[in-house]
């Protein structure tokens, strides 16, 4: 059994949930970590007894098959780039980058160099997930036909993040628009967007919606609606659901406990769970160790970077329906 | 279509229900009621356009085919060898009587006559309980082993009601009797009972319990466990679940609504239905159209008055047990 | 009390879930029925013990207070104007016509004449959706913001029927148009609608979607959602839900009987009920009675013709979003 | 922050479970591992790099705080007294012995050195069951009156373990005993159990049951029932539930995946998790992090040895009132 060397480059909060996935996957040793927070790197160097370098350095050390990026959005294209063009195999974070020409340039390279590149759609992971996309493929619901997706944060990010995130489309239903594309396993030929201020008006001085509906349209007919808000007392409220010809298969969202509270009131079950690096710890862990098996060519490296591609596509297209008040051709965005 | 010419004993609560039920079957008329309260008569009569007699007067009409028993409990064995005696067809409330011995004798004499008697254990035709029953007899459970049964009242009754009711055995853990027996297919031969008082000392002080725990077995080692209390919260609680050799059924309490209100607290759906008439409206209206069903020969009269008499024998059985704290053989109660 | 004195247009199969809600109401009698059918009004009459008489006698006829229409859709707008012009009160299976002109002239006739016209979205009178509308109603969601209707049909229609129908958005998404509304208390001023034949072509030959996408949005910036499908194997598939600033309600799928059976192969639910008229048996004996008390002056005469109206414009605005692939303002409409 | 010194005695299938959880906590390390087959020692040491002792050696080493007994059931005393005398903090799978005198005698010397033991009653760290025992601490449910518990293995264990397993009451009842005593939060001081053979009939032959059913009773009247099995098709049934005088509260069984398939035949879940160490692989995360807590003083080392007592004296007397068809006093056994 082969074990691929990886290095990490950016300990924070998701570098560390990466780290751990690593560390804890028989096919893999965490050789060493970079990060400009010298805390951050020496933390988890200790934790996890790699070794600190640089960028630059990782880059030119032969003892690194793989990196694992988790830096600031706007580094990664350039860190794509400089890792592929160095040999090594590639996961990074979603997005590859804000900017459809800046993806579509910086895949070029990896295709050229023929590394392996692929992007951190980490919800594809998620057990309940895969068991829907399970039970599609295997036929339980016949001919998908329409997807429906809820997707709905617990309270809104800083506003100085949303300002830099590229906006809703590009920032939360980016993942929506990745699911659609998955399950429905037919790429997207329409989309219409609308988008709304209902939860805090700082969002939209800042230029961006907090509220969204969009219906996504394949060439064959199929449909997929998305329904997004950044504000759930509830919780992280996460479902998908497709329906085909034959049936329909449905994903229910994950709580801490499953326990339920009778009284005079009614009976009660705890809300859901409100953080996405707890809903989804299970899919984190996953999309890693998935990694290593494309690395070992049990599998392809996917979601890839025309994946990442795809559902920037449709982000754009939808912040232009929203923006236009119309039905935008993904071919208007793809020209 | 044979259409079969009803009298009502009894006008009050359910036999209102019951009314409602003779007076909405095609094959069933209401030709007299009878009720020592004249305005509870009268009001009945006019609603539904039938004959006020009395009690005499209906077991001598040559224009009644069959009687709905609703009167008093202490009223029915008298009252069923009456109209018995006097050829007519009987449905009557649960129970025959308080007392094996007279219950014996009042079943003797309907044999005799060759009348029918149909029992009103109302839960048997439960839509939801009869789907159980449905899912077992269809061999989806296999062989079935072990019943669960987990029967709460919302609210104790009035002390009053429960001096004269036989106890909390008798008078509503024998619905549960009924219930094991019906969906175990084979007779208990032994009880064991434990009751407490946890709700209201004044039950205790009139000689009876609120709560209960029953465990029954067969012959073939089959169980069935009963979970009571005079008191739930959040309602009517009545559910029923089977063990099988292939799997397990059961059937979930009611609500008047199905709705779900999430907010920070979490889920909650409203309480359960908190009356028998409401939990129970199909149920009751079911039992009737059986009872006419039978009337025509489409199917048994059950459950019949030997049906009755098991269910009152399983809770003599249960008293004995809690009262001396021991397992009680049925064998002890029926010699 | 008053007893207000009905007629019934129409003896087919709407007419007699109407006949049996008057009927059973101590609030109104069934004085007449007419249908061209001979045999259909006998029946009825017959059952309820009311007269045939013909239309134009129906309206000659001063024993007549009220009149329930259940005759076909493109008989609807001279009835009411005849039946109104006649001083009857007057309810009218949905919808008053097809054409939003012909809505706007008869709706203008019942005003002048001042009489009352209820419309018939027995949806809105569905218990649990009213519950959903209650608990939004009391605040426990805080302000409403997004609405997700998810609707769909056990098996689609005759083409038949699909060709003088008026199309999926006048015939089955204008419930979904009318409880979009409903619930989100804000008149709806842009619609958007995609539509699609996946289920079978006939309906596509006949200039009809069987599957349809839309999303509709209010001046304030409020969204709702909705998916219809014309075919769902797992039954009459009916959910609401509502998302505000403090919370979210729905209401579930219903079933006949509320039983699980666990084996190997995993926890079965019974499929849902599979047609309207056991879905919403409930609803349509609740808007009779809503009718009645609306004629006693209890509430108003809701849905009214202007709901009617409104729900008809934002289908003729689906339709043509669907056409042009385009989001419609309703003022297109409307102008 | 104080870092023990583990060793774990047994290497087998739970060992390597408790192995994973010492390593993965900050504040223990694992120094060394004993087991008599060398394979299974040299793997987990490899796997952790820890030293490979003999008992004897690790009883010697001062540098062994704490350690963790997975060795079979009849090793355990004799070990738990071993240690103790050598001034180890003791972590000990259940059962601490099948004789009761065996395990007084043991715990007398724990006592006598004044050493921690907590016994591994692993369903007490269960997250879904301490959220109910949270919930009834909390007030939530009143006064506690009534507990439930249906705990049904997915299938029976080989029959050469049933005959040294002390039966089904000390072997699969015994977590039943202790949840009960756990939840209601009062001494039992009756039981009632029945058993019986319906699985399979070479269980009966090897002089156990397959099936039983028990009611517990407190001296104030509190109750607690058990359904057991050993064969449930559906997975491993795990359901407990507790009845107060303010509501009630409940878990839910686990599935691997939250995913409902809708069709034709009905809405689907897949079965539930089917093996202990799946099912309960939080928990025994849980039980060692609440061990290493205990040893820093956090916590009181529970389920002590006398939990473990009291669950082992439940299930004499279960044992007995099975054999011989009679309540039976917990004081029988004491005595």
């Amino acid at each position: 059994m082969s074990v691929f060397r990886f290095a990490l480059l950016g300990a924070g909060r998701i570098g560390k949930v990466h780290a751990k996935a690593v560390t804890s996957n028989p096919s893999a040793n965490l050789v060493a970590v970079a990060d400009p927070m010298e805390r951050a790197a020496a933390d988890l160097a200790a934790q996890y007894g790699c070794a600190i370098r640089t960028i630059d350095e990782i880059a030119a050390s032969p003892d690194i098959d793989a990196v694992v990026i988790c830096t600031p959005t706007d580094t990664h294209a350039n860190l794509i780039e400089k890792f592929s063009n160095a040999g090594k195999q590639i996961f990074c974070e979603k997005p590859v980058d804000l900017s459809v020409a800046r993806v579509r340039a910086c895949l070029a390279t990896v295709k050229t160099n023929g590394t392996k590149l692929m992007v951190g759609f980490n919800r594809r992971f998620d057990p309940h997930f895969m068991a829907v996309k399970d039970a599609i493929a295997a036929g339980q619901i016949g001919t998908i036909e329409m997807v429906t997706i809820i997707s709905r944060d617990p309270a809104p990010p800083p506003v100085d993040y949303i300002k830099r995130s590229g906006g809703i489309f590009r920032d939360m239903t980016i993942h929506d628009f990745d699911m659609a594309r998955f399950l429905l396993g037919e790429e997207i030929n329409a989309v219409f967007a609308q988008g709304s201020v209902l939860v805090d008006p700082a969002i939209g001085t800042a230029g961006d919606y907090d509220s969204a509906s969009v219906v996504l349209t394949t060439k064959s007919g199929k449909h997929a609606t998305i329904s997004n808000t950044r504000r759930a007392s509830y919780g992280y409220d996460q479902r998908i659901e497709a329906h085909g010809s034959l049936g329909a298969v449905s994903a229910e969202n994950q709580r801490a406990v499953s326990i339920e509270v009778a009284n005079a009131k009614g009976y009660t079950r705890p809300p859901l769970l409100d953080f996405f690096m707890t809903r989804y710890t299970q899919a984190y862990a996953n999309e890693i160790a998935a990694f290593i098996d494309a690395l070992s060519g049990k599998r392809e490296a996917a979601p890839s970077g025309e994946d990442g591609l795809a559902a920037l596509v449709l982000a754009d297209a939808a912040v232009k329906s929203a923006a236009e008040g119309r039905l935008v051709k993904v071919s208007e965005i793809l020209d």
